[in-house]
């Protein structure tokens, strides 16, 4: 693994949870090498999170024959090259999101990893949240019908202070965009996962604070956007990190001919659904009747929280290798990180030329 | 007053119930004439509703000497040649919203009222209820600091099925718009009175059954709005009678440099306020401590609903026409029912021609 | 009418909505007189309300030949009397809650009542709110089984600041008993309405504040009462009047063998059931589908209020007297009052003898 | 550790979690052995959560030299020998809730425990949810000022079904009572960390089916009870297995003489604080800001799940073997678990003997 930040303790952390899901633990994956820069931080990182050994050079990491999977917890900067060099070393790659700082950086990973052959995921987690998934389940079983409108939101309030330093999360270089990449992707997956593929964007991005640490701020701070999908379907996106003080809001509606679905991270356990008027269901998805929860941690029945995400999440990553089969339709792959990177790079380009923007993929 | 439908119902009782807000029943409005095509329709209303005489003519009607409040709960079309009618008389008026059909009818009204100095308001009831009134206090003292985000929906299902007829919601002579008049002008309201004026938009319509009856349907049946406001704010509108099967959710977020403010209309009586991270206090409206609170009925602490707005309107309107005060800011005049049409019609043209468009008043 | 405070506003009120329900005015009451000690709040109250006279001799009232229904909104204290001074004369009657101070005044006022052949009927306006009334028909409709638990209660905070006077409220002269009195009565009610007959009680009573205005409280302030009913099904009462800070708050479960069922007055217009493990459906009582909903003011589709229960509970009774038919069981009647006075007793015995009571009717 | 069911795994994962809590490896427990009676079953668990070996007697796990801390999480049949064993061997324990399955087993316990000065703790997890701890914390700073009532309820609907087996939850040998000791237990640890002692109950109980595979149910499948405390406040405490649908809704209220709490565990990272009439502040326990946060994994700002507590409750447990320090009162110990057993007994000899019962601790 590559990071050792919050990633990649919730990385980690899931990888030894893995465990309890199997009976064989050989089945159960191997923690070879953990890398950063700073030798004692990544050291304090080994020995809390149970790697075997630090690294300090993603290169010998990306190449080590111990290695199999390559996890990428890494700052957005840092996604490109060391997947590639991993992709062609022939690992399987797992890469935080988002797949790259553009999309051009995204496709360059997709393209590698198709051609490679090997098995490839994107870190959109929040398709492991058992509601999220139940509600795909619903669509693609036409409970709520053709889809009429998707709009989502992702609230912060992390960058309405001008004291709050100039992290790599403040510049383009660094980050590739603000709340566009950070949370906004995140959305994005979503209404790709969900409602259909956008095929133009209008939008509109804001910098709320324009320098930190005397240099300029070059990302937004915040985007909304109207979206077209190709199925007809219109809908909004919305992310901020200066939402008054909202801490991490994140919720969705789907709408349909049929019924209507929505879902807010403050509920993380249940899922809402309409199918008349009046009258809405609310499924606490930790029901064990629901056949993909015998999977998950802990037991049914009990609430789950945001880091059982990774847990589910790897499990998936791990099984699609040893299976093998498709990391897709229920996980992210590279695929799926490209076309997020795509509508990303659209809203960037909407916001920025006043114009309505077509969703080109290539 | 003239119409007798579902908002004739409402502002009738509204008036109705007057009564008991005034010590004095001198103070407390006559009801003239109810005004209709359909004398049994009208006859039956006039009776129900407590009237005192039927007009199926609303040119005598808004020449009436008795009148001095013209109340137009007619449809759309209605709104702009009695509202004139009327106002050449001199009486004062309340017209529905929306003011017109487009920002032309809406000023040709602004203009009108304004120089004949009468009172005059726009029904956007929703500025009535009262946790909208505290919101509006709120931000008035500061509790959000400056807006930096908006964002509105209003959902409904009306008209999903094709089995719906074509009523004159449904074609432009009739309505003006679809979804964005009938539904789109309360939350563009509501953006103005809680968040500032909006300057631009992008935005995306659709019209999901595309004849009704065997004829054409010529207005949306939904929009999806980003808006950016004068004073830096952005935010989205959004408003359809398509949105799966859901019925009426109608609610608002504003965020700001200090804090946030949640409203839906589904907690009539509660507003959610945000000014620490991870800490939202949910006011219950109904506490009687609130000055304004203490003008409405019924007692203070009980919950109110959805009609109880219009008692509130009504008697907002009649204390301005008798002390003499203005309407607005907490009432909607006709400036106004303009400003939203020009809004409104923005949002329309940005849909059609698939660009940005700047709010212009003339 | 009896009594010009908060309950005679509400009456008044509901009496006077009533004809936005009726095609025929003729069908509408006439308000004849409106009854209480002080000439000047009387004649205010008259005024405002719309009665066409005032009346300071209940005794003159209760005979008076223009009057047909006598409405008893006074204290608790003049339940007894005028009621029956109404009935003597052969009015039908409609008896604010409780029905009497004790069992024996109750009973004495349900005696007099179904000897007399008149319409009676005793104010428990909760059965009006359309939530409730749907929970009662999906219990008829055996939605939840035969029932296992009910539990309510009903928390205010009004009795905590020793600095509150001594009303009526606060002694039993007055009131005949405190929280069990007025906040309990309600939700005993509910339970006989909903789950079934109380048979046996055990429970707890206290009195925070002991003295006030220098003189004794020999009421409770709250209690807390664990209920056995008829059918088998065990559940708890409580009702506080010195409960933190909450400000009314009114909420029941009921659970069956097939199926459950939640209520809470903060959401006025929904009811939440649970047929289903892990799945709970929110109905929103509004809807017009509803056949009961149909009646009601306003529209349908919109939330209504606390106050609107008045119209219905109102309507309820006028409908009875008109048809004729029977109060019961979706109104409540005097037999209901002296039921649920039979068990508020049972509950101050068993407070007061910290023995389990029976519930022994007669 | 003794047991390998739900709570083997739920004590499993936690003590595996904790090393993501520790710097130091070394501080992180070994796990030596877990014990069961079957030993395919047990295998199985050691492979899955990673115990080094295997053994089939808890007389000789109790006194292996290797174990320094005896984790019980067996049945409550076994929560008295082996346990006792471990304590005779100097042992520090940690036991399961109920303590016993009499407050006489309970006491035995807490004597040798006592006696024998080693550290010990009972498994009441639901201390261990933030925002419990939260609530605990701001009883103790004065937020609610005196008690005046509390009230919990914990309801499940498992045994509605006659065809729900007769397992040892079913019978007084094997579980001491039903969902008194079960369901119940937890509420009365909750009602005495935050409201105080209770000094007497009256109660009701049921048994709703009275035979399972047939042979008689011995315990209760549902309870009532009121409850009096010590310093004056009243409340009620509720638990069932034969709720209608509810699954596992476990919710209390505490109110005092300045404000009032809720928590409801479908809201599991939010506790509620009433300190103004009719302002509900919802405070979201994840925040960073919170001091006694900052030990709890996973990131702080996050939504944590049910499976959290367990690695709080763990830690908590090994951080005063290490320190040494005192497990109350944030955590339960020996006399918490003896005095809710108390409690416990006195609820259901109220519910038999239909008496108040005074809790008599000895």
């Amino acid at each position: 693994m590559l990071g050792h930040g919050f990633m990649g303790g919730a990385h980690s952390r899931a990888l030894a949870a893995l465990r309890w899901l199997e009976d064989d633990p050989a089945a159960t994956p191997r923690l070879v090498s953990i890398c950063g820069r700073d030798r004692t931080s990544v050291e304090r990182a080994r020995r809390r999170w149970g790697w075997e050994s630090v690294e300090l050079d993603w290169q010998r990491q990306a190449t080590d024959d111990r290695v199999t999977l390559f996890d990428n917890a890494g700052p957005n900067a840092l996604h490109l090259g060391p997947t590639l060099a991993a992709i062609a070393a022939g690992k399987h790659v797992l890469c935080e999101k988002p797949l790259g700082r553009t999309a051009r950086e995204a496709r360059t990973l997709r393209d590698a990893a198709r051609d490679a052959g090997i098995v490839h995921m994107c870190g959109f987690n929040l398709r492991f949240l058992p509601a999220v998934r139940l509600a795909r389940e619903l669509v693609d079983a036409g409970a709520v019908g053709e889809p009429t409108h998707f709009r989502a939101r992702f609230l912060a309030s992390s960058a309405l202070s001008p004291d709050q330093r100039r992290t790599w999360r403040f510049h383009r270089r660094g980050a590739g965009s603000g709340a566009v990449a950070d949370l906004g992707s995140h959305i994005v997956d979503l209404a790709r996962y969900l409602a259909g593929e956008p095929v133009a964007v209008s939008a509109v991005a804001k910098t709320f604070v324009a320098t930190r640490d005397d240099r300029p701020v070059d990302v937004d701070d915040a985007f909304a956007a109207v979206v077209e999908f190709g199925n007809g379907a219109v809908g909004t996106l919305e992310a901020s990190r200066a939402a008054g003080r909202r801490a991490g809001e994140c919720a969705f509606d789907l709408d349909g001919t049929l019924g209507s679905l929505s879902f807010d991270v403050e509920r993380l356990n249940a899922l809402d659904l309409i199918q008349a008027s009046k009258e809405r269901r609310r499924i606490e998805v930790t029901a064990p009747e629901h056949p993909f929860m015998q999977l998950w941690w802990p037991a049914p029945g009990h609430p789950i929280g945001w880091g059982d995400s990774f847990v589910h999440e790897l499990r998936h990553l791990l099984s699609a290798i040893a299976t093998p089969s498709a990391v897709a339709p229920h996980g992210a792959d590279f695929e799926d990180g490209y076309r997020a990177a795509l509508v990303c790079d659209a809203i960037l380009e909407a916001a920025h030329t006043r114009r309505r923007v077509e969703v080109a993929p290539s």
